[in-house]
């Protein structure tokens, strides 16, 4: 992994009883070092507009004194990228956000920016593309990319908003674990399963796990295995 | 529609409280009307072989007398889809059902057979596949189908393993409901929702709800609605 890299990790945007990023909200500031933040609203959670999509990201960091600039009102994005020094990817449809990246040609251009130094931070769909692929989303994939080839900032592949099986149910659709495991079947890259309120903390080359939960490791051919906070080895 | 078509579109094969396929056999039995049924193993749920799942069926199928067959075990399998009465396609996961089809050059295959009134079984995946297209599958993407194009028998998508939003739940993934009105930001077909327990039997140009549940109906623009057992207008 690169010694560049800055990435924020986050599983999710929103938990359970509290409002659009205000968990993770003070982490985020600490982590961007600067009040100017580009944000790619491509993911379009629910199907809201860039513009909606912006302006939710804006209200809840305008305490903070962060000003927040969507990417799709730049006239030439790549040199947007190129001069950022924080991008935020927010969450919504993980195949949407990969195809439009891909057809704005802006993939290869935000992985040199980031193998650059510029901070990067995501959150559900926008974590997913830290990844190698986008092959363990939840998502449903309602557009079709050109590829699964996410940005491949990290040596595995990511989960986020992971869900323990719940032993009541009486669903017969697969678990995530399932789901996971028939990856495995075909793909050879680890897979971390980051619960929500869980996030990783990438910088100087090295991967934290934060927040109170363990995340859920899993490996082809292995047992998964529970990884408390702290220092993760890759 | 085509007035040749003979489907059983099922959205499960395993109800909760129940082995694999018995609540559906004496249906299947009914619609196949031949005691030779070719078994389609690509969707491998869990990654369980082809030779295992295709011996869960014929375990399942065997005190009823028919004899299963499984695709993967003709030498000519172009030939064997051409000359058989019924065939059923199991539940998997979808990417890589749909992926393997396409590589073995099947699609066009089954198309112009069910075209010419070969009836098809589908459960799950399965089911996913008589759709227009796999852009409303639950499944993890797990392989890079070379398109998302289905079967394309009925008029719309399918979603099977149709599951309510929880209203206790706290957790943040999308519910079903919302990734499907993601879907029809991009795409204009109706989805159709079928709840474990429920299938479709399409036959002399209709489509049958059967089954003890209503199936939800979402079309682009419009609130969703449930559709009661019994005949369907599309």
């Amino acid at each position: 992994m690169n010694n560049n890299f800055r990435l924020l990790v986050i599983s999710t945007s929103t938990i359970h009883g509290s409002s659009f990023l205000t968990y993770i909200k003070n982490d985020l500031v600490d982590f961007i070092q600067t009040d100017e933040l580009i944000f790619v609203p491509y993911a379009r959670p629910s199907g809201i507009s860039y513009d909606e999509y912006t302006a939710n990201v804006q209200k809840a960091l305008k305490d903070k004194g962060i000003r927040v600039k969507g990417l799709h009102t730049f006239s030439d994005q790549k040199d947007a990228i190129k001069k950022a020094k924080a991008i935020f990817i927010g969450g919504g449809n993980t195949f949407l956000l990969l195809k439009t990246l891909y057809e704005l040609d802006l993939v290869s251009e935000i992985k040199s920016a980031v193998a650059s130094g510029l901070r990067y931070v995501g959150t559900s769909a926008g974590s997913n593309l830290t990844g190698l692929t986008i092959g363990t989303t939840n998502d449903m994939p309602i557009v079709y990319p050109p590829s699964f080839e996410a940005l491949q900032f990290l040596p595995f592949n990511l989960n986020p908003h992971y869900l323990d099986p719940d032993p009541n149910s009486t669903h017969k659709g697969e678990t995530r674990e399932t789901r996971i495991q028939e990856f495995h079947q075909f793909n050879s890259q680890a897979v971390l399963g980051l619960r929500e309120g869980s996030w990783l903390h990438v910088e100087h080359g090295q991967i934290e796990l934060k927040g109170v939960l363990s995340a859920r490791l899993f490996q082809q051919g292995k047992d998964p295995i529970e990884l408390n906070p702290g220092q993760l080895q890759f």
